[in-house]
């Protein structure tokens, strides 16, 4: 599959590239960006024409609607590239439907998919020298909208930015992570907006991760607002359960992200042969499996993180280790998902898109 | 009460000023601002010297945290001016302290009393021209503070921004307002934010709130999100039921604003030796008191709308008309509370502070 220019994109060129200087080997996630970004704006009721530029701030007025009523959405993708220097995207669609499906409950306007799928083809294509070979390196790609429209009633905004950034990245987390399950703070309400990518579902989490971290934990795996009983999922990844040679993972829904690396491990697990299962895990259930050893294995899947194996978790107090086991389903799936997106297993599902 | 100065601050002041463009009795709310702006950043672990500058765009780089992940939040207050020309700060020490308690939800820094303060007095006589003479005119006075750290990795900033931006207003919403109660959709989750004047709080209620504009409604009324059944408050407002003569109003909790309105009217309430009692009123509660002809109000009650009084109410369907009544409480405990604002009535609390 290939993508064919449908729009017109004004490309300003980065006068020399900042390439040279950027140590590829000891990147840490999420902050340097390439040479060029991608902007369109939303006014007088329409998308204008969008433009690449060099990487560089904009101007912004105080006032804009981003700043004070969190109008915002993203969206967190990658490139990879193969052995023949060839680029390529992973599910991209499934990004730009859940782009305009944040888009829609943070009352926002749609990205008509032309700008989005060309305006990320066409940015990652003039800065495909950052998509370095190799398992485990790629391209973060960012594409974003945010409220610019001035005025600080709380209405909506009638101007809107969406950019494209982008930012060379190995995986997100390093070293082992250990959860705590959420007991008293919550990342999503019912009838809320966390099934969005919202800016706002984001910061909302620092301070009790903040907590967890001074505690010895990375990250928090949140559970149901209302009764804290069901596991949910964590900051930026759902969350796989395994009991013994069960694979469950929580249905998404009003409160839980709808993954892509969730639904395409789902999909992976199932032509493995797997037993996975989409339902809520209990609290109680998880605790009662670490107890008696039917508890394998726990791990997040994202974009960012890929497969994120845990290796303990702690709740009211107690910490409860995951064993060390072989055959492990997080790295047999991890593997699975890595050869499809780097083009070393043949993609018979279709996913992989080439820039 | 005054303020004294205990810090120094960089004045870059407007060649012009715009005051004679503006039509001060025509304006809408919030988007008209004054000449200048204070701006105070945070780097390397501190707070910089404050600066105020002419009112003006400013850059920002494409990765700030609060583009992606929403760390922003506010306040909304508002000065006065007297028949002698003083101007007047209504209770500043309240936002103050909400102000570094949504900051301390959001793992961002607090701001120190004297940049706050001192920042908010300098600028707004400086710009005390705007502040215009007579019964419903204010300079509505934004202090917010965004994250401006670079990049995309889920995690707090280590920079932001914090500033005050002031726009002159007339009173908020225009109108009778009708509202909807919440079956649905909610504002905040049970260990979520909703206690915190955060940006993400405000566009989350924005797409709920445009279906309830579509069916005739101005405002929602948010239930808790767990059950739907108790009434907690409006976008920006909290809310009071009167029935029969007694007046009820939320605790505040993790999910509801700890308003200065709300706090100021149950103690204007209480002086006047109204009944007023701090619970949740259930919305079988607020239906049944409709019915059989109890309910005798219901308001909102914030420092952009002041008191509005709500004219009609919908749930599961059906429109519940409030009657039309004598000796609102509504419109006594905003007379009360607006002639202390605006001086005409003695402060016997000590709120009104002089700048
Ligand atoms: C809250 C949340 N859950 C889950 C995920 C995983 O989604 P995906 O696999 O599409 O990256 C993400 C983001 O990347 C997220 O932000
Ligand atoms: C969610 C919410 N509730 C209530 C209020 C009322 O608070 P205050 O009276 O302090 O303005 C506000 C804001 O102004 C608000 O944003």
């Amino acid at each position: 599959m290939t993508l064919n220019n449908t729009i017109e994109i004004d490309i300003v060129k980065a006068s020399s590239s900042k390439i040279a200087s950027v140590d590829f080997e000891n990147l840490t996630f999420g902050n340097i960006f390439t040479d060029h970004m991608l902007i369109c704006d939303f006014k007088d009721g329409a998308w204008q024409k969008p433009i690449i530029t060099p990487y560089e701030p904009f101007l912004i007025d105080p006032s804009a609607k981003v700043f004070h009523y969190g109008q915002a959405i993203f969206e967190g993708m990658k490139a990879y590239k193969d052995e023949n220097d060839d680029v390529w995207l992973f599910r991209p669609d499934e990004n730009f439907k859940r782009f305009n499906k944040s888009a829609k409950r943070m009352a926002m306007p749609e990205v008509p998919e032309n700008i989005f799928m060309e305006g990320l083809k066409t940015v990652v294509d003039l800065d495909r020298e950052w998509v370095k070979k190799g398992l485990g390196n790629t391209l973060y790609l960012r594409p974003f909208m945010i409220a610019t429209g001035h005025g600080v009633i709380a209405q909506p905004s009638s101007e809107y930015r969406f950019m494209i950034i982008l930012s060379p990245a190995k995986s997100y987390y390093s070293g082992e992570v250990k959860v705590i399950i959420a007991e008293h703070y919550s990342r999503a309400a019912n009838g809320g907006i966390g099934a969005a990518k919202a800016a706002g579902n984001y910061s909302a989490q620092f301070y009790p991760t903040k907590l967890a971290n001074e505690k010895g934990y990375q990250q928090i795996i949140w559970t149901d607002d209302a009764t804290h009983t069901k596991l949910e999922e964590a900051g930026t990844m759902n969350v796989f359960i395994r009991i013994n040679d069960t694979l469950y993972t929580a249905p998404t829904s009003e409160r839980i992200l709808d993954g892509v690396t969730r639904k395409s491990l789902i999909e992976l697990a199932q032509r493995d042969g797997l037993n996975v299962e989409v339902r809520s895990v209990l609290v109680e259930e998880l605790v009662n499996a670490a107890k008696d050893g039917s508890l394998k294995e726990i791990f997040g899947a994202g974009t960012a993180a890929v497969v994120s194996p845990i290796v303990a978790f702690a709740y009211q107090g107690t910490e409860y280790q995951l064993p060390k086991i072989e055959n492990s389903f997080a790295s047999q799936l991890k593997e699975d998902l890595t050869k499809i997106q780097y083009k070393l297993a043949e993609d018979t599902f279709g996913w992989t898109v080439k820039i």
